[in-house]
């Protein structure tokens, strides 16, 4: 796996690396564990502030670390990550350390204590922005802080969960932006 | 375009149409009025029952019927529809009927009043399930209802949403699913 060199990235476009729904990588760190757990159950909710919503089943070791932090980094994983974001999601860090058996790297994140995986060509640090929707739903409102994202890959082959273990990888792009009211892009 | 002859769908399987992240065409309908927009920004909540979350700005024509109905159909389109996906994007139901304008076809739903767009391979139709976090950040939270899916294609090649007018198109499909617990297939 490649490790990427990723520059800051402008808080109001986040939504080119999530609206199109990438299973992302979860990490978080609370007093002293950090863990990764893998997530496709989310969504853009506001440009300005960057907000961004997702379900953590409280089934997973990650639900607790996440909710006690009130804060967590969302990486986003490219096809060629495939297996150990498989790996990932198919283990619990109540056993193991992830970054050191899945040989993933932490990068420091500049804002919160979770670190950015060094794999994954964008990273989101996040804040929670409200959590009055967790007991009921396991839904966490974020608010994206600090966006990492390499300049490479343009077309990055991020991977969509459709359950039943089969993913579909992001194909050919399509612009049309011609068609477009230039006020909705 | 091709109209879809869909069967009825298991409801806890709603996520295979929708966890990807494609855009979707809302339709709704209320007090005899109709209207059909795109909507990019949702995620899957809950399997049972089958919950779904999307943000639906206020400045959507289709945002007043939509809050007043309680209800709509979530569409799902494919690549063949992109021309028309765009200029439902780019056009206002406050001036014209948008299935009369794009040739779209309303068949009939079997629970709620919204039809269903006979074009795209899969419609659910949902109720609100939640409408506590509207005001705040236009958010809906639905319960899918009734789910009807076309048997083909068995890859539908769903388009989604990067901002700048560019869309992916979904590509390949992966399976992993030897590499699964069976528990969460």
């Amino acid at each position: 796996m490649k490790l990427y060199r990723k520059n800051d990235f402008p808080l109001h476009r986040v939504r080119e690396h999530l609206e199109t729904g990438p299973v992302v990588l979860v990490s978080s760190t609370f007093m002293g564990e950090t863990n990764i757990m893998t997530m496709a159950w989310h969504m853009m909710m506001e440009f300005t502030p960057a907000l961004f919503a997702s379900i953590i089943s409280n089934q997973n070791h990650s639900f607790e670390l996440i909710r006690k932090a009130r804060e967590c980094v969302i990486n986003v994983p490219t096809v060629d990550m495939i297996d150990t974001v498989v790996r990932i999601g198919n283990s619990t860090g109540g056993d193991i350390d992830k970054f050191e058996k899945f040989g993933l790297t932490k990068a420091p994140a500049a804002i919160v204590k979770a670190p950015l995986i060094g794999e994954c060509y964008a990273s989101f640090e996040c804040r929670l922005a409200d959590g009055s929707k967790i007991d009921k739903y396991n839904m966490f409102i974020w608010e994206v802080v600090k966006a990492h994202v390499s300049p490479s890959p343009k077309r990055p082959k991020t991977i969509h969960y459709k359950g039943n273990g089969e993913f579909r990888i992001a194909g050919e792009t399509i612009s049309r932006r011609r068609m477009f009211r230039p006020e909705i892009l």
